[in-house]
């Protein structure tokens, strides 16, 4: 079967084996993927990552040894826990130690035709959610994440850094608070879809110092760090979404000063995600900008890294239908 | 009179005019300051500061509009706030956007024979508590201002990375708490000073990755920041102390990963400080290495930047008693 893998930093579709579950997972036809910045990053190196990239999905549980999912169309939680260190103990599996993630760390992802997952990182997902939108259940986690961090008050003023496809799911996700939200960012085509979305917008330049509650780096950019410490107020809270490939220079010095509280923040909770997703209280719809078949990955990689570039996704379905 | 100066990068005693105090300051004749490592950072540029250094003082209120004040010990806040602006009006006069700062921001320091401060900076002292330890008031306050940040739970894992004046100042702080905390440092002579205290300590080697519910990085270093974040456990919290000249380079991936709370932390609430001090639940006895008078400034500063140095106090009461 077809798998879009990394191998020795080249990425290219090439011919795998179909995956073999293990005893507590399933194996998953894939329907369709999203292409995520991480996967860009990991594709220049952040990482060191080698194999099937990929790690939002959609698919169909086609075997499993809990019978009852076979058939159901589910998207996956990526962190593989080992279910019994002290941190998965504590509910923190997101963190146990020596978890693989899918198509991340140690463990192939989802843009080839068949994945495995276990079990119970398996959400089924409702009829009435799409393949275009069920790939969004994980970044929309992620997006979520947030408020299990964070919790904004009516009259705080939130700011977005960054107009990409997490930014402008983070922007909705704090809109539904209730606060006072800008996304800010450099393309005026995502800058429009984002009003189209609800959401006040800015160009960066337009944005006060030290003027917000809560800003969030959602930039994908080492350089986003400090501008968005420069845009928190005293004593205000910068949430770090962005990770990248590399290190950063900062001035640090103004985190201490300004008494700034940095939060980072990785993966979310799938059930709230489908249930916003499926509500409509979240929109992902305007920031697809292609749906391509797998054979076409590498030229997908290439589009969702143009600038201003937004969600690509790989469309596996026709494969499954040979 | 004289007064220790940072002039155009040069350290040096100078003669300068007594300080005229504004219509709401006291004059205060300064019996004894402390150095810190800030003013050591100042020296060498952090924060582009020209004038008398040193925001470390105890000393007696000479002239005052508040005839209460005068003849009083007093120890004083360094930051004076405009006391009108939305922060000061929210109760963050410390954060106040137009403030300047004794010693480090368009503000004389306490490094001379006479300083003025606002009336509302001051804190008048108890008589038991001798000059010495007064004048680690600031520092302590400094480091009471991690419990306002945050609520360590007595089974927490407490590290302190960094053995300096600082960093213990914050351990004996957390070790209050009922915690288990952990001092790191290299320097043995300082540990054993530590040890002497109560503290567990342990060189940096000891220490288990990821393995700490709360980093407190008081090292003071450009490298303290990354070591912290490698110490701390995922979904813990990381206090940063530390203020320096300069850019650090840093991975910011794990804080993102491992979902890590970042809080900068500056200066704290005096009265708790005062009240701590006076009770001896805080200690600083053990961190004083040398008390200099006033004209050997520039050698207080050298003792207290060698490796190992602890507090030099400067004394100006023999030049009151000329």
């Amino acid at each position: 079967v077809k798998a879009l893998c990394l191998r020795d930093g080249a990425l290219a579709v090439r011919d795998i084996a179909v995956p073999e579950p293990g005893p507590d997972e399933a194996l998953i036809r894939v329907s369709m993927a999203g292409i995520c910045n991480t996967d860009l990053e990991i594709a220049k190196g952040y990482m060191g990552f080698s194999g099937v990239l990929g790690h939002e999905l959609c698919g169909v549980v086609e075997a499993c040894s809990d019978r009852r999912y076979v058939g159901r169309r589910v998207a996956g939680e990526i962190n593989l826990a080992c279910t019994h260190c002290a941190l998965c103990r504590r509910g923190l599996g997101r963190h146990c130690a020596t978890r693989s993630v899918m198509g991340i760390v140690a463990k192939d992802g989802c843009f080839a035709e068949y994945v495995t997952l276990p079990v119970r990182n398996l959400h089924v997902l409702p009829n009435s959610l799409p393949d275009e939108l069920a790939c969004f259940v994980e970044p929309t986690a992620a997006a979520f994440e947030v408020l299990d961090q964070i919790t904004p008050m009516p009259r705080d003023r939130a700011l977005v850094l960054g107009d990409g496809k997490l930014g402008m799911l983070v922007a909705q996700v704090l809109l539904t608070t209730g606060c006072q939200v800008t996304l800010a960012g450099k393309h005026e085509r995502k800058l429009e879809l984002a009003r189209a979305l609800g959401l006040t917008t800015a160009t960066q330049a337009e944005l006060e110092p030290k003027s917000f509650d809560i800003v969030v780096d959602a930039t994908g950019s080492p350089t986003g760090l400090q501008q968005a410490i420069g845009l928190t107020r005293p004593r205000g809270t910068l949430v770090l979404k962005s990770t990248y490939h590399g290190r950063l220079s900062l001035d640090a010095a103004p985190i201490v000063i300004d008494e700034i509280t940095l939060i980072g923040s990785r993966c979310g909770p799938f059930a709230i995600a489908v249930a916003a997703l499926e509500a409509g209280s979240i929109d992902p719809r305007p920031l697809i900008d292609a749906v391509l078949p797998l054979h076409e990955g590498v030229a997908g990689f290439e589009r969702s890294a143009e600038p201003g570039g937004l969600k690509v996704l790989l469309d596996m379905r026709e494969l499954a239908a040979k």
